[in-house]
């Protein structure tokens, strides 16, 4: 940018453009929005990044994100207590609680296994799942993604838990609800085959 | 999102979510993000928004955005003062300065005029321009968008700027460099024919 430089607005751009999916142009738009905002809007915006990050820790419990010691999950009192759900990511247990369907409880293991990124077992919420499993855990559900990483940490759980006697399951694959058949995979396809069940 | 409440993160989100171009999923990824920033790069961005708001102004001169009293165009010693090229925005001036090829002053317009989005020549920054045609300027170069609401502003002004004895040209039309021909909009390739060169 020869010749033209104001370093706040630079800083700004830096910033977003930091952020996951934001490039420069989008950076920039983003910072000149900013810089549209009334005073109050920009100071809320800046107070919301600051007190996410203050008030947000891990579930003492599952590990999913909350702003008290336990999760509203963890917290309430009709929530199943004999079925965890473990997922990888937080965003996992919204889209699980937005189906609505679920009503036990969730483990969160904070990323999969994955060697080639350097993630081993112990970089995840593994022992805090273990230390879960007692007499009145029933079944733990394998909500891992569908991807190498995620198969191969279910597959590594399953070996770990089944031998504490408890029942594990993985989520059905197959084809999505509302897709088109012509536009499914062919992984995808051989496992809807395989899980098919009689109407 | 039935059952899970998670409010510093909800708020967060819909912070992200008020941004041009940044759906509900984006917004999610983004907070998260924030969230697995260290406490040092959390304060660092949320200061960056709340400085560039406190510090950056427009420019007296061409109003574009500024940190000083005076932009770096307006403030430089070596610019020549003989020309200003007219934008909307103060990105046209970073897409400009990017290019390098110009060396005159700026003006910045803050919009371009449009009827159907209640946007009148007194919401832009016209009589600031008007202010500054003194016989020391020759030339005032038109560089608004190529769109209706460009092309209005640009006509707009140039019977405001003539009378005053002041030459107003307009960036050449054309195709654009490394695009290819066969993808060039009629318009366009009309305007490259009419501004055709001698080799």
């Amino acid at each position: 940018m020869a010749g033209y430089h104001v370093p706040p607005l630079e800083v700004l751009v830096e910033k977003f453009e930091s952020l996951p999916g934001i490039g420069h142009k989008s950076a920039q738009r983003l910072a000149y929005h900013v810089l549209g905002m009334t005073r109050s809007e920009a100071e809320s915006f800046s107070k919301a990044i600051i007190e996410a990050h203050e008030k947000i820790h891990y579930c003492n419990v599952c590990c999913n994100l909350t702003d008290g010691d336990l999760c509203p999950v963890c917290r309430s009192a009709v929530r199943d207590t004999s079925t965890i759900c473990v997922v990888e990511e937080p965003k996992d247990v919204f889209a699980l609680e937005r189906a609505g369907e679920y009503t036990g409880q969730y483990h969160v293991l904070h990323g999969a296994i994955s060697p080639l990124s350097g993630i081993g077992p112990d970089q995840l919420k593994i022992k805090e799942l273990l230390c879960r499993v007692n007499d009145n855990v029933k079944e733990i559900i394998m909500a891992t993604n569908p991807t190498v990483e995620g198969e191969a940490t279910a597959m590594y759980l399953s070996r770990l838990l089944k031998p504490l006697g408890v029942k594990v399951t993985r989520l059905a694959y197959g084809i999505p609800v509302g897709g088109d058949l012509e536009y499914a995979d062919e992984v995808t396809l051989q496992r809807a085959m395989e899980g098919r069940q009689e109407l």
